[in-house]
């Protein structure tokens, strides 16, 4: 007897668990056919992108932008509010300029400063070229005195054998962040760097940098990936090369500025809140359009097709649009911050800030029974083809909620062409498309769906 | 004692097993690495879109493309030779104008001819419209007396809401394949088909259409999609609002053109040969880029890797640019007919015909027991994320080998964008990624090195 009813009670067990996958499922593909059919963040990325334009941190763009997230998401009907939080301000001056100068020859190649950079002198700084692939050359070239007063010429490529383009990002970026220090602390008078793309052409990357308290800052900029080739190959013909580059930069006192949240309160377990975000920031070239205008849009069209499907969510649902991740991650920390001072529950943040690309699937980072609760959803997306989920990295506006036990989601696109656009002015409206952008937002309200109904124990 | 032999041989079994697992494994590695440091194929494609441009059959361009691959695979040292066979020869003229008329307002929208229609008289098509969604609408309104003397439009957009755009694509597209003839069967003085893209723009997309031998031929064209629905809008607010096109094609007698075929021959087993390959030609707009420029360099950077890595091919390695997919496919019915003539054993042919775009999987056809010896390498693809590997369908151009018992594989790139470029002006050389086709080829490469190395069976 005891046997029969174990018998029944597992076949009604999987009944009912067949069924409730079965209905979720097919709550997924109404949250996908949703999303596609209308694919209202490219509509939305338009407007930020083109009418808005790029938006570093204490600009008036960037204001602009808070206002039009928090007007496009009220006229959502979403419960929207700005959390206020300070922000450096950063500017770059109109005219940069940079020469490779052999000879009678002055060849211009195209650069950027790097954010946070000081000025250059007003006619620039001008010296010798010392070229290096990685730290280690430069610490050897220290020791034999040929770094002292020259120009430290940082010329790392991307590794194009990595299949996860952010892995070759990582390695090659230590060089555009410390860079400065490194070249500084061995008396050099400026820092130029590679660009930190995929692509080989005519467009320099800017991105933020760092400085010592303790050691001189110099002037650093983002030389094209060409522009690289080009000074590599002329410095390989005439060791007496020269190198000038001249840009006026300006920081000012901190600024006021805003993290805009919009939510949907749940109906059953509103205290547990889900966070779903991507920056409003981003850097003062191109339209800030894969970084990260795509990952607010693709926020907001989650919210928006659970909210217009009418799919019941037991926890509460929370788009952030975080405010300054470029150089400061100010928003990231204030809303923490906030969180943690108001108690709140945040079970799960996910962050869209990889780019607009076809969605691949997510990495997970945080308890491992949590990770384990809700990487049992993975089959429900594999008709999507976003089905890779692997432990991995949440994000840098959500990574300061690890301390609230909060489970961080990074969303993964495929990461192929991000960096071909990322921080230049490539990185523009019209190399967004519009289906994978949506199919971005549906993977995201899917997952979201799920926390949702099931929480992350 | 016999235990002990089984529980040995057993454990050797694993091991020789897993060795060679682990062996192709870092063979499939190396060619990856290869591929994405040197990236060959996005340099050869500049030169055929930049340089040569779009290929119909039959035309100047197409030749020369002819000329360029025999040449570049000659430079590589594969055996190179030409196969004859005649294609159509199908020429657009150069003005094409449409026209929506309501009353006193006349305004232009854009149109491409059908590949394959008749002209317009040289004053036009001038007509009243009539719109439906598809041939159940038509046959209706024909029963109904309304179809007689007009032209009709048939607004049929792709369905968004599927993952696989081919799949949309599919359905869609059988309006500009029979649109003219169902509606010439009913008296019809023209058809107008909706571009069959997923993008909502400007650019009309053309494409082959057909006609019967047993009822007349009118003219047909494609309109873009926003054209369309201008079209549709204005038509609603005016049932008399009139639609006027004009354009000019002539059909020249049939003309010489050739497959180009370049090989690596096998070491072991010669007589086995695996095919990969893509087709030369492409509409007569645009560059031919993803479709398929992109498949036709991805096979020859398949050899080439495999050759400049000095992997041992134990059998026949063939890569194949066919000639008149587009309008007639005779390269590829050219190629099975000789293969069958000559007895050849393709024992394999994987076609990339479906753009330049990051690789997921494969589709396979044929015996199923041939299908389940080569899925079974699948996870040997996971660390590349191109593990979509299913049942499927090969190609345009190698289905003519299925008689020959040869498995045939389609290579199955991401969707998402092919339908935005394919067959329009839009489908040119900056819309494909270097990584992105690199990593296609890589795929092919790795599939290519397996089935040279265990076969099929």
């Amino acid at each position: 007897m005891r046997k029969l009813i174990l018998i029944i009670s597992l076949v009604f067990g999987i009944a009912i668990h067949t069924k409730s996958q079965s209905l979720d499922s097919i709550a997924i593909r109404r949250i996908y056919n949703t999303t596609l059919a209308e694919q209202k963040s490219s509509q939305w990325l338009g407007q930020l992108c083109l009418n808005i334009g790029h938006r570093l941190s204490g600009s008036q763009q960037a204001e602009q932008a808070v206002n039009w997230a928090d007007s496009l998401m009220n006229s959502l009907s979403f419960d929207v509010y700005k959390q206020e939080c300070m922000v450096p301000v950063w500017v770059r001056g109109a005219e940069e300029q940079a020469w490779i100068i052999s000879g009678n020859n002055k060849i211009e190649v195209p650069v950027l400063a790097l954010g946070g950079s000081i000025s250059t002198p007003p006619n620039g700084i001008r010296g010798k070229i010392v070229e290096v692939k990685n730290f280690e050359e430069l610490d050897k070239l220290a020791d034999l005195g040929q770094v002292n007063g020259k120009i430290v010429f940082y010329n790392t490529p991307m590794d194009q054998t990595k299949i996860n383009t952010f892995e070759a990002y990582g390695e090659a970026v230590r060089y555009r962040w410390a860079g400065a220090i490194r070249a500084a602390g061995y008396g050099a008078i400026g820092a130029v760097v590679r660009s930190v793309t995929t692509a080989l052409d005519d467009i320099p990357h800017t991105g933020t940098m760092g400085y010592s308290d303790t050691i001189k800052k110099i002037p650093s900029c983002a030389i094209s990936s060409k522009g690289a080739e080009t000074l590599s190959r002329l410095r390989r013909g005439n060791p007496n090369l020269e190198f000038l580059f001249q840009f006026q930069t300006k920081t000012h006192p901190d600024a006021k500025s805003y993290n805009v949240i919009g939510e949907l309160k749940g109906t059953e377990k509103p205290d547990e809140i889900i966070v779903v975000g991507g920056h409003l920031d981003s850097w003062d070239v191109g339209q800030g359009a894969h970084d990260d205008g795509a990952g607010c849009v693709q926020a907001i069209e989650a919210l928006y097709v659970l909210k217009s499907l009418g799919i019941p969510l037991k926890r509460t649902v929370r788009a952030v649009m975080f405010m300054n991740e470029e150089n400061g991650s100010r928003g990231g920390k204030k809303f923490a911050e906030v969180a943690k001072l108001k108690n709140e529950k945040i079970i799960a943040a996910i962050e869209s800030d990889a780019g607009g690309h076809v969605p691949r699937g997510f990495g997970f980072k945080g308890d491992s029974a949590k990770v384990a609760a809700v990487m049992k959803y993975k089959e429900l997306f594999t008709p999507y083809m976003t089905d890779y989920w692997k432990p991995g990295y949440g994000g840098e506006d959500i990574r300061h909620l690890e301390d609230l036990g909060t489970l961080l989601i990074g969303f993964h696109p495929d990461s192929q062409r991000y960096f071909d656009y990322h921080h230049s002015a490539n990185d523009t409206f019209d190399k967004v498309n519009s289906r994978e952008l949506a199919l971005g937002s549906a993977t995201m309200a899917a997952l979201i769906f799920l926390i949702s109904q099931y929480g992350v124990d």
